[in-house]
């Protein structure tokens, strides 16, 4: 049955039932259940790739372009690949029923802090259908509920995969209305479930600028804000220009459709004239268009084979997500903290230095969830941060920031064990 | 000048650019300024009881009573008590740059993260006018700016301590913007106020639960909910009844106003009957109306010197906030948790109990703030909890949950320390 909003309340319903079973789960029940997830995604692809077929044939008659089918493909290896990271999802610990902050204080009270689930999970996302996979296998190794929503382009892919992440759930002992899927993507459906916080105790917005904007608006629940990087590299007048080559390159090529992925390119005037030509070539060889400050396009904009335009105002906020990069040359360490402050959102920023009090500043001054000295952007990422994966990146100073993992998933309470103790 | 909406904007701008200076201040300068408000509080004291005088005389104008008129009375007495509340914050340990869970990774980068203030919190709260002193030297101590919005019926009082605290920090080097006061108790300024997404990062309502409500409901930033305690003691059939009687009897009486006060008494009907005509009688000393259930009614109905009245339905749901208690009598632990579960607020839950494991299905299964064996719910408090101050309680799970200490008012962001890594 197609999902209304009397349904949507019923769903809601259900995971917060469910959600009290699962608080209790042992870690066994849990770990059983995400393998068997695993496992049915390795048994029973026919379906979901039927499905995924489905959704493919439709893309094509609306006319997506090929990286939008690309992302919204699966096939027995993508499927393997879901399979072996809700293994590996099995494996992390545990995060429920860990005590911390443990101590007993004079009058004997010993008093401390159990980690919780956090309760139920909503989901709004976009076209990657492993999102339904991972949200679900985050959401159950935390002992929390969750109700997705996932978008039109992969709705028969998302209904099967969620038909069965139930169905091996359920057969591990774990409630099926742990997972709730949404399976109306009418976006009038949007709102009445941002309004339900009775039922949904955190939204996860996964996609576009325009949804995580338009869901921590319109939310009455904590939203994690997130995944949008506005990122900077900064290339200081010290700087090491072998490392500074090799992260630059990294932080804009290794995978320019990311969040984490730099955007803007600040470099020293006292480094701009050998540093600038060397790596607007190189990033050139891998097809980046740079857009460039005066200063910076004096210096690159007559190279043979280097694409390099000035900047448009608005370069200097965009995240690009794809092979293009503004560049812009700063006097000082001052104005490159400046121009950060200014047009950064507070995703991940790097400096490249050998400068020591440089480097201090500017781990000190930037107000970003994660900050690097000398190292690529693109390490701002659950699994390389060693949290084993993520819901999604952080923005926000609220409760969890940068990458979300299985702890930032839950809540503690704080127990006390008393021998008769009285407050005087 | 009095604020108007554009006003408030103004402050807001004030303390989103003092936040950024104050999340810069060393330990040293925080301190002294804190030290300097207690100075200030025991030197100028004339000044803010005239202030405090006015705000009296209005009172008994309109007629408040007399626990309203002490609860914003302010004496020579009570302003060394603040000022010795501020001193206390300043010998706290500086949360703000504390490296937490740093490691190095097996490619060599150090990833840790750094504790960083939340940036603007804003406070809305009713009549004690120390709300004002302690509010602003947690924010202080822990690097945020703050807009506070206090009572109108202690204005006057408001008025004059955060003028006294704006010139006592400034002159320690303090951004007096650090501290904004709302000079304008006009009810329309409080959802504009709410609405201030950009300059407010958490919203602290303190208050009523119609206030609290009112605020978590309005607010687009944050908000701490909490402060509303339906508490309940359930003494259990194994329970030890020296233990039962002198908790349950300082978690009613020894401060009967607070959110931490037992409101509802759960007693095993195996025990009820010895029990619950002792507590009665002690309770009944110290005058406290017992609102009772048909079996407990039946046990202390009769006694002598013992108010004992039919509960109503809604009183198993109220938080009294007096000498008032609501008594029931249960036929199991099952029951118990069931009734925890329906009327409780999530604040603070206590099991009296010898049974090993009646106490661990208790702390497991109760879903509160704090949950306690064998001790008077009063305990959960940000000083008793050793975290030496608080801004107020918490009951939500995202955040912050329980008492809000100096930590509570941080987040963090992720450091990294490179020599040149890229992700491959």
């Amino acid at each position: 049955m197609t999902t209304t909003v009397d349904i949507l309340l019923e769903k809601g319903e259900a995971a917060r039932t469910a959600a009290r079973r699962l608080a209790k789960l042992s870690s066994a029940v849990k770990d059983r259940a995400l393998n068997g997830v695993a496992d049915a995604l390795e048994a029973a692809q026919e379906t979901v790739l039927e499905a995924n077929e489905k959704d493919l044939e439709a893309g094509r008659a609306a006319g997506l372009s090929d990286a939008l089918l690309d992302r919204l493909l699966l096939d027995p290896e993508r499927l393997r690949g879901m399979a072996a990271d809700v293994r590996s999802i099995a494996l992390l610990p545990d995060p429920v029923g860990e005590m911390f902050e443990v101590r007993t204080l004079p009058n004997g009270l010993t008093v401390g802090k159990k980690r919780v689930p956090l309760g139920v999970i909503g989901a709004i996302y976009e076209s990657r259908p492993n999102v339904t996979a991972d949200i679900s296998a985050l959401c159950l190794k935390s002992g929390n509920a969750c109700i997705l929503r996932g978008g039109r382009e992969a709705f028969n892919s998302n209904l099967a995969l969620t038909g069965m992440v139930r169905r091996a759930i359920a057969q591990a002992g774990v409630p099926e209305g742990a997972v709730q899927f949404v399976d109306n993507t009418d976006r009038a459906l949007v709102e009445p479930m941002l309004r339900m916080k009775e039922h949904i105790d955190l939204m996860i917005p996964r996609g576009g600028a325009e949804l995580v904007r338009f869901v921590a608006e319109t939310a009455s629940m904590p939203v994690v804000a997130g995944g949008i990087g506005v990122c900077h590299t900064y290339v200081d007048k010290s700087a090491d220009l072998d490392k500074a080559m090799g992260i630059v390159y990294n932080a804009k090529v290794q995978r320019p459709t990311v969040c984490n992925a730099m955007d803007t390119l600040l470099v020293h005037s006292a480094t701009a004239a050998s540093y600038l030509p060397a790596v607007a070539r190189e990033l050139s060889k891998a097809g980046v268009e740079l857009r460039c400050d005066r200063r910076a396009l004096s210096m690159v904009g007559n190279l043979d084979g280097v694409t390099a335009v000035p900047a448009a105002p608005e370069d200097w906020s965009t995240e690009f997500l794809s092979l293009v990069a503004a560049v812009r040359v700063v006097d000082s360490l001052d104005e490159a903290l400046e121009h950060i402050e200014e047009h950064g959102s507070g995703h991940s920023e790097a400096i490249i230095t050998e400068d020591y009090s440089a480097a201090m500043r500017f781990l000190d001054e930037v107000d970003a969830a994660a900050v690097f000295a000398n190292a690529s952007t693109r390490f701002n990422d659950g699994a390389q941060f060693g949290l084993g994966a993520e819901v999604g990146i952080s923005t926000q100073k609220y409760h969890a920031r940068g990458p979300m993992g299985l702890r930032e998933l839950t809540s503690h309470k704080w127990i006390v064990l008393g021998t008769g103790q009285v407050r005087t």
